[in-house]
């Protein structure tokens, strides 16, 4: 059975709701992020969320969650998904995980000032360009979708007016609505 | 047909590569990164490399390039390359591209001083955890070898040493005997 490592309040939020979305049988496995358990190594196992994603919709075609059959429009989804990884949550990141990029605590301080823009271009971005309505890459709900919600509930966090980004903000609201996102949620921030 | 957009020195050589490896028809476009070319909108653009070598791969199945059929498979040659582009990318972007994460200008020198450890811990995760040789899933040739490739060109620029990572660098030998890495290289290097 699929075993789903996960802290609270990171990524693997978007896993755990794509993982309900697509009626799997899984196992949560909450870790203690700050003790580096998730570095313990094991047969089997795959990280990196925009893989993940992607094997849960392979796995469950049925759900079709990612077109994996259409080269193309796969290629979107990847790209979005990897936008989410490579651009907007690395910009996030600059403000709890600065020690990564400089060891100077005033550079950590400088870059933890511009998350608000650089956090805030990211939404631009996909406000403008990527987002087609009314799910990220159109009519369908796919990975995309639990993925940008994931994010999106650290705008504020990162000093972001949601009030910025009309379509990204209503996104978040209809997430917040359905049952296995209210699911994975309460899973996720309830007692350990 | 396709087109490749790139510029020198980028990490767009990695679908490059990719294109030749499959025998793909296509036409390269040099652009000139700094004026942001790169950000003109068309229909039907794809960005990110993850994704675009992953579409290469799937639009030339007989390549065998990715085991897309595989879940597992795929998903472990994807989440190598997003490490590769997420990690490691980030933190080689850290000694050119200070300005998108701070504004301060010893920030940014703070940032660029950590380059050799946090581009140096990242090829120690792939020379001890990823690689498993000869190539880098295994026996068969995939789209994450051009992309390890094209990163490991910029190691001694980050003030990486090569020779602390003998998997990695053996690879890197390899790779730039193959006729159509030295093809890829010839063109973009190539007068303008």
């Amino acid at each position: 059975v699929l075993k789903l490592f996960f802290a609270p309040h990171t990524c693997a939020l978007a896993s755990h709701i794509a993982l309900i979305d697509v009626g799997a049988e899984f196992e949560t496995v909450r870790i203690d992020f700050r003790a580096e358990e998730q570095r313990k190594s094991d047969q089997g196992i795959l990280t990196e969320t925009p893989a993940i994603l992607v094997f849960i919709a392979q796995s469950y075609p049925g759900a079709g969650l990612a077109p994996i059959a259409e080269p193309f429009a796969f290629a979107r989804v990847q790209a979005f998904n990897n936008f989410i990884c490579s651009t907007l949550h690395v910009a996030h990141a600059h403000r709890m995980r600065g020690s990564r990029w400089a060891d100077d605590p005033a550079a950590i301080e400088a870059m933890q000032r511009k998350v608000p823009q650089s956090v805030g271009d990211a939404y631009a971005l996909i406000e403008r360009h990527w987002f087609d309505g009314p799910w990220v890459t159109g009519r369908d709900y796919t990975v995309c979708d639990p993925y940008l919600f994931t994010l999106a509930q650290w705008m504020e966090g990162d000093g972001v007016d949601p009030a910025r980004f009309p379509k990204i903000a209503d996104h978040r609201r209809r997430m917040a609505d359905r049952s296995g996102v209210k699911q994975a949620l309460a899973e996720e921030l309830g007692p350990a």
